[in-house]
């Protein structure tokens, strides 16, 4: 099992939206506004809203007020977790071709 | 915005949840009958096919059934869109932490 399940639940079901992977890009490029951040998307703000509420209960974005603007920005440390279960599923199934390409070298060794 | 929107959608939504990323670690291992992947799981069995069957649509197991066995296997490759998906945000911030630093550096050169 992983280590970190409802961390991993939460990581992976906030990415699994297109909007929401686009907010991901484009504070990858730098912080921004929320009026900014919800320009590119046809949809209503309490929509919108709601998509970065996710993103920031996964711990992906931060957002701090000044006077009526709040800005956001990307704080991508929780996807390292992300990225090591990746590399760790990696690993293993890596592991199991070169096993099976072992075997079936010794298989064509046996044979000749 | 992402290459393949509902493709990454489901590859990420598939993964949020700890029983389907514990059959994927599993299937890594190699493959394995429904039964066998089942044990593990305090959980009713059309609840756990419904797992294999989310698992299934992401394009990340198959299945092929022998008489009464059904046997399913990791398929791997849709992974593949998940990590280019994060290198290409790594990319991004990695590069504007580089900017950053550089600007830094400027400030300081500047300074002295």
């Amino acid at each position: 099992m992983p280590q970190q399940p409802a961390t991993l639940d939460r990581l992976f079901q906030a990415l699994a939206d297109p909007t929401r992977r686009a907010v991901v890009e484009r504070l990858g490029r730098g912080p921004a506004a929320t009026s900014e951040l919800a320009r590119p998307f046809a949809m209503a703000l309490p929509s919108f809203l709601q998509h970065l509420e996710v993103l920031e209960r996964a711990g992906l974005v931060r957002s701090t007020k000044y006077g009526r603007v709040r800005t956001f920005r990307l704080t991508p440390q929780p996807l390292d977790a992300v990225e090591d279960w990746m590399t760790a599923q990696r690993r293993l199934w890596e592991r199991r071709l070169d096993q099976f390409d072992e075997y079936v070298q010794t298989l064509k060794e046996s044979e000749s």
